[in-house]
């Protein structure tokens, strides 16, 4: 992004989001192996700020009432630390979520020691653990690989973190954005890992990002989470919501980046820009590699009369499985579509509804478009790996946009036999 | 059922219901092939109450904004005939939804052709439909079919009615129960289909239900609405709500059976209890069958605050791709299970919540049971055709159930490439 583009931004298509390795002024990274359930593949990721201050921490966790242990051990760290974070430790296979107050005290354990290791306040420790449920981790496998995970620390093996936090997605989800301001750089990076347990509301998702920008924990937190919920929260595989759901976003306040302060609303907004463009990637990136997948979708509700309306309908349309096998099928099936809508609970006016395949109308105003033409055309738009399923009510103004991925042989296969 | 035993039936349970063919005193029955979408195939049934007053009539329908043509039909004839039912037609194969006027208009002309042909009212016949959604049945079709479906009329022929109203169902649905009271006998019989588009607040699910009982439209109509929600509302195989859902119960007020008058509340505890034996008894018939199922489970919400409270968590654990998964790979999952509680959107304290596999604990008071005996009798659990999952929240004393089955490759199968 170039000054004349940073200036002008108007909305998150202007910013160009690359999926590539990167670098952020003031984090280290490193990964490692626990041993803990997997073989021979790195388990563990450290991100480490190193601003003795700590970096300015924002955080949105799942709204599961079975919280898993480590996401109540990174509310309680936030808080007591005022969000300034010197170190995240993530670990992959083992959720350690409904493992009672053991499973926090092992949490909490895992903190400390990397605490000590590392000479920083307990307090300013996140850990985040993805994978599978009831299952305890072992401390002393992660204290083993402590020193490895160390020495490993450097400014440029994010792909490794990307990695190393996978359970059962097929790839590494990363993405790097970049603005420039009145000649001051805005630099942003994250990883995320996610493929099933996915839904809005967050899912078995964990993400990472971090930028080099100096703000306010308080002012992240805002942002975070307004994008989250146009981002990580507008996605869905399967419509579970997982108990570790974890998005953290860091600034390392380093020198080379610009400072935001409250007021500067300016800064804000192409922050927000900047940060919205990168978080809906990684989410897409999601989504694409949800479990199973073959397709992306993207699920639009358009001239709603309320934005709840909007989003209910999108949901159910995106986690409908009729809708999604037809996906998988190739098979333009819009009376699953437009059954879906009805079923939403939501009361609009059926005559008025229109539906759209990419550009392609196949239900005008209450009515299907009858002939051999649309159809075939139709059926194309659904043999693409990527298309968009739009809604128009056409009463009122509001929107909402849910990305699904279509359901299939891969995700029963994938989630019939998890744990065996 | 005895007569001892109808006099003592205190709930469902005391109901015997078989899976045979029946005959009902003041009901005929026939089906034919239309040729319309299937080949080789009845795809018509009719139902024909002999009484020249008509049979008492009450329905049930899909709550789906996008009602089909025959919904919007039998809505405004139940009305017009003020429940006074001659006859029910029914087709498979296609719906009749999403067809707009034309629908509309097709539908009626079916229901004209009948009554002139059968020499009743148009407002006295009903007609249904299931199959595919925006396309046209096809008049010229059955009207060429009624002649011989009239000379077929016979008051045992209902195996061929539950096979003639089959799509994706891969066997017919069939019920009977009877009760004696005081010397007379209350006999119901009753039919149905679906096996997809199947979900709580109806499916694409027709079920008819006949009685030889005398009673008004309007009493059948409050016992039908309460046994709905307990029986076909409350099972689902993919969550999804179609366009066509239909229950009919029919009473013929024939000679032989009992008369029930408003306020008789002992015959209508009785009725209500038969009633709901047979409609469970139809809906779990569905729910064994539902689209690629290989096992049939019970999800009960015990102690609960709020029936609502119980019904939800009920639904979004039956609904749960990932717990439904689990079952289909004999995979005893609790942690799923207790994830899709907490996502629920109801709230309760998750360390009062306990967790049965049939009669085995898993989970007890916020902690999973870890132990490898509990874990190899879970896993047996699992591998039953059929089984229950328990969830105390020992937080009041409310509680639902509901009816699912596994997701499989066979779903996907069928799913994937149903109108192809």
């Amino acid at each position: 992004m170039t000054l004349a583009l940073a200036e002008a931004a108007k909305s998150t298509s202007d910013v160009v989001v690359v999926r590539k390795p990167f670098e952020i002024p003031g984090f280290l990274v490193s990964t490692a192996e626990s041993g803990m359930r997997y073989r021979n593949r790195p388990d563990l990721a450290l991100i480490f700020c190193e601003n003795p201050l700590g970096a300015a921490c924002a955080g949105v966790f799942t709204r599961n009432l079975f919280e898993a242990a480590p996401v109540r051990l990174c509310r309680e760290h936030l808080k007591k630390s005022a969000g300034k974070v010197r170190a995240v430790l993530v670990n992959a296979g083992i959720a350690n979520a409904c493992t009672g107050m053991e499973g926090l005290v092992r949490a909490r354990r895992t903190a400390q020691i990397l605490a000590e290791r590392l000479g920083i306040r307990e307090t300013s420790v996140l850990v985040a653990s993805t994978g599978v449920i009831g299952s305890h981790i072992k401390v002393e496998s992660i204290e083993a690989a402590l020193p490895r995970l160390l020495e490993g620390l450097s400014p440029n093996a994010w792909e490794k973190v990307a990695r190393a936090i996978m359970t059962t997605d097929t790839r590494p989800k990363i993405a790097y954005a970049e603005a420039t301001l009145k000649g001051s750089s805005i630099r942003l990076g994250g990883v995320a890992k996610g493929s099933g347990m996915i839904a809005p509301n967050m899912a078995t998702m964990l993400a990472f990002v971090c930028t080099d920008i100096s703000t306010e924990p308080e002012i992240l937190q805002e942002i975070l989470v307004r994008v989250t919920e146009r981002t990580f929260n507008a996605i869905t595989v399967d419509g579970d919501t997982s108990t570790n759901d974890t998005v953290i976003l860091l600034a390392s306040c380093h020198p080379k980046g610009i400072t935001i302060n409250r007021g500067e609303n300016e800064k804000v907004r192409l922050f927000e820009l900047l940060l919205e463009a990168l978080c809906r990637d990684l989410a897409i990136q999601i989504i694409e590699d949800g479990e199973g997948a073959t397709k992306c979708v993207e699920v639009r509700v358009l001239r709603a009369p309320t934005r709840d309306a909007a989003v209910t309908i999108a949901k159910t349309v995106a986690q409908s499985p009729l809708v999604k096998t037809a996906i998988y099928g190739g098979d333009a099936n819009w009376g699953r579509v437009v059954a879906a809508t009805g079923r939403a609970g939501v009361p609009f006016d059926p005559n008025r509804l229109s539906l759209y395949f990419d550009d392609l109308c196949v239900f005008r105003e209450g009515t299907p478009i009858d002939d051999k033409d649309t159809e075939k055309k139709a059926t194309e738009v659904f043999s693409r790996s990527r298309f968009s399923i739009s809604i128009d009510l056409a009463s009122g103004s509001e929107e909402a946009t849910i990305w699904t991925c279509d359901l299939t042989h891969g995700y029963i296969d994938i989630n019939a036999h998890y744990r065996t």
